[in-house]
């Protein structure tokens, strides 16, 4: 099997939004007793795309980078894992940067020095439309929006090309409310909701995009009215549903011990899109998403533990299981 | 808010004991087949000043150390942490070291070269009692009295000078085999018992003080008559219950997944303890000390993770959570 | 005490096979996301060989060891432990190597680069008969065979020197199927049971051995019949059955926090056998296999948990217990 | 020898600036190839204050810092070795951070998250002048004016106390091109320089002070003519040379194995001021601080191998010398 | 700045031959005596073409890879670099392995598990001839052929195939006497140099090739008779001559402190190759090739120290230069 | 070759002396900012057994360890070694430590916890007469008699009873100043002299020994006249001299890249009395151990680097050679 990355064929999925730098703690404790850190990049988006990558499918990035070398990193970390890097050097702004602190076993923390970013200077001009015509999903979060208003116009316009194609936009929401304030986030949030196919929300993340029924399923639906065919809603180790157009799919999450439960959401976005990508129903696609989500936290790193098509038979183990 | 370490103001909580170089094997399994270390610097008395510092209030430590690198460490480590070191320089005598075996997940062994250290070697002389007259609390523990016949004579002049200015007196138990015989122990801590306010003792130390009713709350009444007002007894992963007089407030531990079990006794004195300093009604002193103990082994660490006063809401927290 | 390796006395355990280096990935995930490995040396063999040491016996191990620093690493890594080391140096031939992910918190992975390696040039005149003879017991595995015709040739000769001397021979099935296919395996592994005294073989490798029955102690009993005294049938962290003829001994595994699950099968033999140089009775075996296996994977690394005679207590501790 | 950290006497140095966190790739090469980091702090001021107290002297440092565990960090640090620290918690801007990058054995680079830090905001506000007019030095450098305009006005207002209190100020030009631009950077340097008694400039630094003589010496002398009464030019590895009224002194730099070249300068300075408050005369000054300097730079970090007095002599032991 | 990896235009270098995982000790010593090792990926022609991408040129790398996490590491690793990976997936052969001691300061050592390695069953059906014609450079050394009897006749294809195209092709003997005997060897590299364009070699082998004469220049110029328009001889940390019909250009290598001398090669080709891709005359390519080669060894690593253009600079800098 | 360790035959070199358990800093710099820690065993004359182990012989390590895990390091590092370990177990005195701390890349200090440890409570009661009597060199050095007045009486013991059985005997003064005051070390190693065949001093400790000529060799004349035969007098890094009876052999030490210069003089020993059990003369003898010398301080360790046989050829390589 030859390589072809960068063919002039169909990109497959395309995405957009900030990857940071990332310096993990190696030690749990308060950040302040760390000592060591391991240096990775990660970002939503990104995250999303190397999933695909795993599963069989092409995936492309859009952004900005810092003319450093941070930047680099992330460069060299996404096309490692087989991502098409489409980002502009920044020749006065860095690449942003995180710091992950490991609080308790359980409970993490991150420290962002992003504001002013290379990424965070994303705009219209630096979305190649030939790209998303040429994608088979658009995929967006919540959290480019929220970098800055020339980000957020980069996100609305990358939107409307796909739109214009006919390619299909998923929108995972992610909101934080670190990066903006809730009336600012109600409202790009709520622009974006009528104008995608797809959208996965927490439970919590609902009410932000205006559907307060308590019930998620019924709240799912008023979204539904708006524009949307699907809308997947994840509920942290619980049971997730994707609520369609009088479909309802159930899917519990598989039981596994959690190594670092950061990426999680990403990876269950990338198994579902991967899933709709191969052409899966709805309850494989749900499987798949629940199965990539697992074997995600199971192992350390935002994005490190995503399954290959191969690995995703490791949900179906028992615990104890060593293949020698 | 600038720093105030220092004052000539009120000394908060005083203590004294030994503080030694610590080395964490970093790898689980028998300690001849560890091979790297990580080095820290710990001890009882210690930990709990440092979590009281955490929790808001000032906190003095007495001892003595060596003349040599690893006394440097200590008096580094606790000044940072913004506890006043009032040590000695022993121009002939060691600090004390241990050394930590994780033996398995759940078992650690420790490894003393304390003999003829430093602190073996404290005595009334190196008590200034102007420290102590200042303090709102003198906190004592079971273990100094066990490092020599003059650290135990220490630890009584303490108690002398703090009941005569009227400061109260918290000692906690932490009975240790190692480093004395039971008939020694017993009599040297059962001379303690009628001169302090409040004790801290688990199940198991209560026959030690001579309280050896299998019922730990009327074990811990007989103890009541002697003097003490309130006798806090632990039980591990269990609830712990405080008795005074007339009212015995339980308060089971929290659950949480535990990443290093070494210090939750330390920390569950500072907790009550810094209650106390805040005025706290004693539900919400075991409350408070419960929490430092289940947030301090969700990390590594004796004191590492003590909680500051804002993170002890982490408790309430469910499994899994990611602050983001 | 005093050392008295190598003396000319009694041989204890002998036992023949590869030890290979093994490079230990320290993170989980996927082993291309790994970045920095520890290096041991490990073999079934050799691991039960240990095991037995550490529980108060001799052992010596028989095998063919490259002319380079991996040989030397295991030369001294069995050596250090006790183990009498018993192997040619091949100038022709490098020492084998295992690298080992860690896929998920639960799930390993080895690769190995051990075809062509000088332990699979072990042939019947790397076997000193002498040693056999002294033995009190010899302990071979179904990985031996698997290596290559030589090394399945000097199995044979040493059951065979074994069995004329009325040295009692130890067998654990150990199939890996990616090292022979199904019926090289079947064929070879047969022809070796009806000429030892003591099978191990876990539930799933019965049927390989011919006993198909679905129940495990029938199927035991199968084999029984063509000349073993005792086949122990293992079955992960569930109950093993000890089956002679006329007694089924069960022993529940004890309950411990898996730390690395490797090794686990090896610790249980080397319980057993060293029960068996104890002149314990069959339950008592039973009970110290579990033991053996329970704090062996509650340590991390192949056999670098297991326990010595006073550290058999700690499988009655409960969780969390910590000994200062 | 009792603590007396903070007692109400004289203030010994004074300093103020930014401490940054500071993350330090382990592994010599482009940053991007790093894969683990250390974290420690460090600050050109601060590390000047940390030198003086290991020589025996008191010191402050003033400046903020963000309310988070990296301000904590910082906090913990200087706190530790000794440092007294005056610094506002600054709740809407973050501790500065500095990733270190050893792009070969003899180069390093930065990167700095620095813009719009904690630090960045001090203004005259943060300035307490009871601490001026107690210290016996006030010690700026070149590089606090550079981070913002209150900054720079906190730096005037802190020489204007002092030069009312009849303190002497020493002023380290450390001129970074980064922080600003040349003009700038020249007015604001050149009003400073009337204002202070001792100027430490490199080679290269004098003509941004308006010393524009090729010789050093003659360069130094012009600035005398504005108000200082010594200027200290620093050469890197060779000799530096102390310009006062009629009198030059020459200390060549001591020969050292280089093992971290960061903090030469900033270890010179706290060995030349630690000398000027123990009254010795200006040769004596000037070996005390080429040794700190070579000491310094003979182990890793910015500060961490600054000397103790004891440890002064290390720099008259020849190569290969081991102390046992 | 947007990437533009695999368009379908010219293929700028395109070079074959093996990439190995590579574990390097941590520590300086005998290999049983290390510990802990670092993992990465490197062969003498990718390293060419990673050094040629940071001079800013294309480079595309042709072989076989395992069906393996390790195969997955070099993919990663080489694309992360932005170089294109050609490499079919043997679902029948490991990816090679090398351990690298540090058995000293200055003396590695490597050991090899690579005998039939998936890119030792590298053939003429694994070489696209069209990107071969595409290329404006085909990069070729004298490792491949040692590796088998296909792998050998691949690169004489390969070679076929550039000179029908009219594509140069330049080869760096490399010689390794541990991977085959020296007839073969000379028999092959023999064939080889009258059909290639540039030829590297160091003085030691020049024999091998034939060129027997005791000056190098001779040497290399009877080697020019053949075919060859350059021979490039290295001469370690001395002086380096390219000799041309009629020119000889000397370029001394660069002084500085060796931080890891394996690669130092590799980075020489990469800088004389990419100053021939940019047109650079005879002694601009030499002092690039130096230049490479010196920042290279500079850094621990077999690539990663290699250059981009703007670091090119950094052997211009005086010892221990620290820019911030 | 099949491994004869522990046979009955004669014992090659026979030694005595303390092991302790090292913890090395891994950072450069003072203790106190020292993090991380890597343990070994490490102590003169077990240094001195292995090297000579590594050089072809059989050595028997004769002490007393606690009973304790850093005892069963020492054990296990040893034999590991093939050194014949023949230690009591004392069940009353703990093993004793080092902390080793690198102030600088030149200067090293040692932390001792070996005061009351069970090899200081060694005695002849633990000295097997018939071990040394099949010895053909017995080792001794001034460390042992400096732990204790027992162990000096163990070390009077088996020089005698190596007298008796016509075993020569080598001393290696290794005054440490730190263990003893100077008379007392002068009065105990004086008696030795007259009893020994061969000494190792240094430069610097011949006055210690009562040889007071400013000129080494004439120094070293005064104490052959006392009984020995041989005196070899080591400076460092310059010329070593052996001084016979009519013959003087200079040899200079080798040029290479210090490591770690530990350890330097045990490695001499070993290669000089390696040479003499060889039958080598003394210009080869001293060859080798200047050469054994050499190549253990250019890697990491106290004996990691000591060379076998085949690796002594090391120090012929110039600078920067790479064997690949």
């Amino acid at each position: 099997m030859t390589e072809q990355l960068g063919s002039a064929g169909a990109a497959g999925l395309v995405t957009l939004g900030e990857v940071m730098a990332s310096m993990s703690a190696t030690r749990i404790g308060p950040l302040h007793t760390a000592r060591q850190f391991d240096m990775s990049a990660a970002g939503s988006e990104a995250n999303v795309a190397i999933g695909v990558v795993r599963l069989g499918h092409r995936a492309t990035w859009l952004s900005r980078l810092g003319d450093d070398e941070l930047g680099q990193l992330v460069r060299t970390t996404l096309r490692g894992q087989g991502v098409r890097v489409c980002a502009a050097t920044d020749p006065a702004a860095p690449t942003g940067l995180m710091i992950k602190e490991r609080r308790t076993g359980d409970v993490g923390r991150v420290v962002y020095y992003r504001a002013g970013s290379a990424a965070s200077r994303l705009s219209p001009a630096d979305i190649d439309p030939a790209l998303i015509e040429r994608a088979r999903i658009l995929h967006v979060t919540g959290i480019t929006p929220a970098l800055s208003q020339s980000a957020a116009e980069a996100v609305g316009y990358a939107v409307t090309v796909a739109r214009a194609a006919g390619v299909p936009v998923s929108l995972d929401v992610n909101y934080r409310s670190r990066l903006w304030d809730l009336s600012t986030a109600q409202a790009r949030l709520r622009e974006l909701v009528p104008r995608v196919d797809v959208i996965f929300a927490s439970v919590d993340e609902l009410p932000v995009l205006g559907a307060h029924d308590a019930d998620p399923v019924r709240a799912a639906e008023q979204l539904l009215a708006g524009g949307p065919h699907t809308v997947v809603v994840t509920d942290g180790a619980n049971v997730a549903c994707s609520v369609g157009k009088g479909e309802v799919v159930r899917q519990p999450a598989f039981p596994v011990r959690v190594v670092d439960p950061v990426g999680a959401g990403d990876a269950f976005v990338a198994g579902y899109l991967a899933g709709l990508l191969d052409g899966f129903d709805e309850p494989a696609r749900m499987r798949q998403a629940a199965a990539a989500a697992a074997i995600c936290v199971s192992a350390e790193g935002d994005w490190e533990g995503l399954p290959s098509t191969a690995e995703l038979g490791l949900v179906d183990r028992g615990d104890g299981t060593v293949m020698r």
